[in-house]
């Protein structure tokens, strides 16, 4: 495995492999690798013939208000992680390579990027595809691999590839869960042992609102309802949103129906988590 | 000569191209071509061993009142103007390709798109930066030709191409004049002959500021005031902005010093028109 820690070296190892004409496989992470990036790891290394995963904390990405300079940092750790499941190179950028004086550019993704996460983090998906573009020229990979707990940045990204005219792949990977179904997230490591026993209440709601789905429920205030009544009466968490939405679109959906996606996010005191699901439904 | 509508069929014979590993220059034009355009592909033939010419009228760069539907539009004229200069492919997308229904992403260039033209046009730079990004990712070229003409679009560009980490070469290439001076413009036509004559008091009025530093005046206010004393006796003909900046930043200079653009707009009637000069200033 090579690790690359500048921009003029990965350009040139990207060079080299235009001639081999191979697959591929992105992953790009901020680091604090867990189970869920090794998944998305392992699902590149089964698709593609090279495998590159990036580490770079993006300051874009984060509110004024929100946790960059305590977000958890640990490269030698996930060196250790990408070494073991096989990864050819790790590129981990300087902050001012990516960034440098002068740096005054910004893609934004309109209406995808200000429902439901970007009501509660109005700069957050801006930062997203800033970065995910620079990425994604400089890697040019065939596939790119996110995990479906993001999904809405799933689908802005996948419209931001549509849009510009980029060519790689979006490979949708499933959301990798604890025993008692809170989707890992390098963030979970902030939660108390209370809100941690709290934090699988996220899922329990989405759950509820799935097999409401399934018993025949189909307007959305059902479901919502539904998926409110598993958080509500608990103490010391807050619901963000719990909705029911076209998968496509994210809009929220009157009659539930087609390929429809339960978003939710609550708060635990300072911690915020969020997840989904995905619900095919046929009348 | 090739002519290419699609873009599923541009990016077919981009494809095939890379096993080439030619030099690749590209022009991208809103057509309306005249010998301003003509010298652009003119370098570009001189230098790349394939050339692509782009024709198409951007929506996104003109504001709600310009002169989006009116622009000259003249397809069979521009393809034999590229025929006749040895193009390869000409990549004439429809409108629906490039924006089709939920296009929604947008590439900004902050600072420098917000001076200047971007005060009188405030979302055209966005307009340009975002058409700019796609055909880039579309025809991946090693150089890329543009007019001195829209001189703070090349240094907007330039910015785009080093922040969002694309990796082609901008080529900076010199203003074609009429003989009276004016730049050449697709936008000329709209001109009445008394406005045309009126017209080379731009060109007129950027030389005087360039003579006045030959000549030894070195402070901001000088130069403007010479500039400026060449339109103001005119009538019918307002100012937008006589400017002396640093030709990297686009700010305005106290002191004349180092890599200058002499910047000015002005309007005749309802038709507005841009020049500039470059000076390099050694006390």
């Amino acid at each position: 495995m090579r690790t690359i820690r500048t921009i003029q070296a990965f350009r040139t190892w990207r060079r080299q492999q235009d001639s081999r004409k191979t697959s591929l496989g992105f992953v790009p992470t901020m680091g604090a690798l867990h189970a869920g990036h090794r998944s998305l790891i392992q699902r590149a290394r089964e698709t593609c013939e090279t495998v590159v995963v990036s580490i770079f904390v993006n300051p874009l990405q984060f509110g004024p208000k929100e946790d960059y300079r305590h977000y958890p940092r640990d490269l030698i750790r996930d060196l250790k992680i990408c070494e073991e499941e096989r990864v050819d190179v790790v590129f981990a950028p300087q902050l001012a390579a990516l960034f440098p004086l002068r740096f005054q550019t910004t893609v934004t993704v309109g209406v995808l990027s200000k429902r439901w996460e970007g009501e509660s983090r109005p700069s957050h998906f801006q930062g997203v595809t800033t970065i995910v573009t620079k990425l994604l020229n400089l890697a040019r990979p065939t596939h790119t691999f996110f995990g479906q707990k993001d999904y809405q940045q799933c689908v802005v990204i996948q419209q931001l590839v549509k849009d510009l005219e980029l060519t790689t792949k979006i490979i949708l990977c499933p959301t990798i869960r604890d025993t008692d179904g809170l989707a890992l997230s390098s963030r979970n490591q902030y939660l108390t042992p209370l809100q941690r026993q709290q934090a699988k209440l996220l899922y329990q709601a989405l759950s509820a609102g799935k097999q409401a789905i399934a018993k025949g429920k189909y307007t959305n205030k059902d479901i919502c309802q539904t998926m409110h009544r598993v958080v509500n009466t608990h103490h010391g968490i807050s619901v963000d949103y719990l909705v029911c939405c076209d998968a496509m679109t994210l809009e929220p959906l009157k009659q539930v129906e087609g390929k429809v996606v339960l978003l939710g996010a609550i708060r635990l005191g300072k911690v915020r988590l969020i997840d989904n699901l995905l619900v095919r439904v046929r009348h």
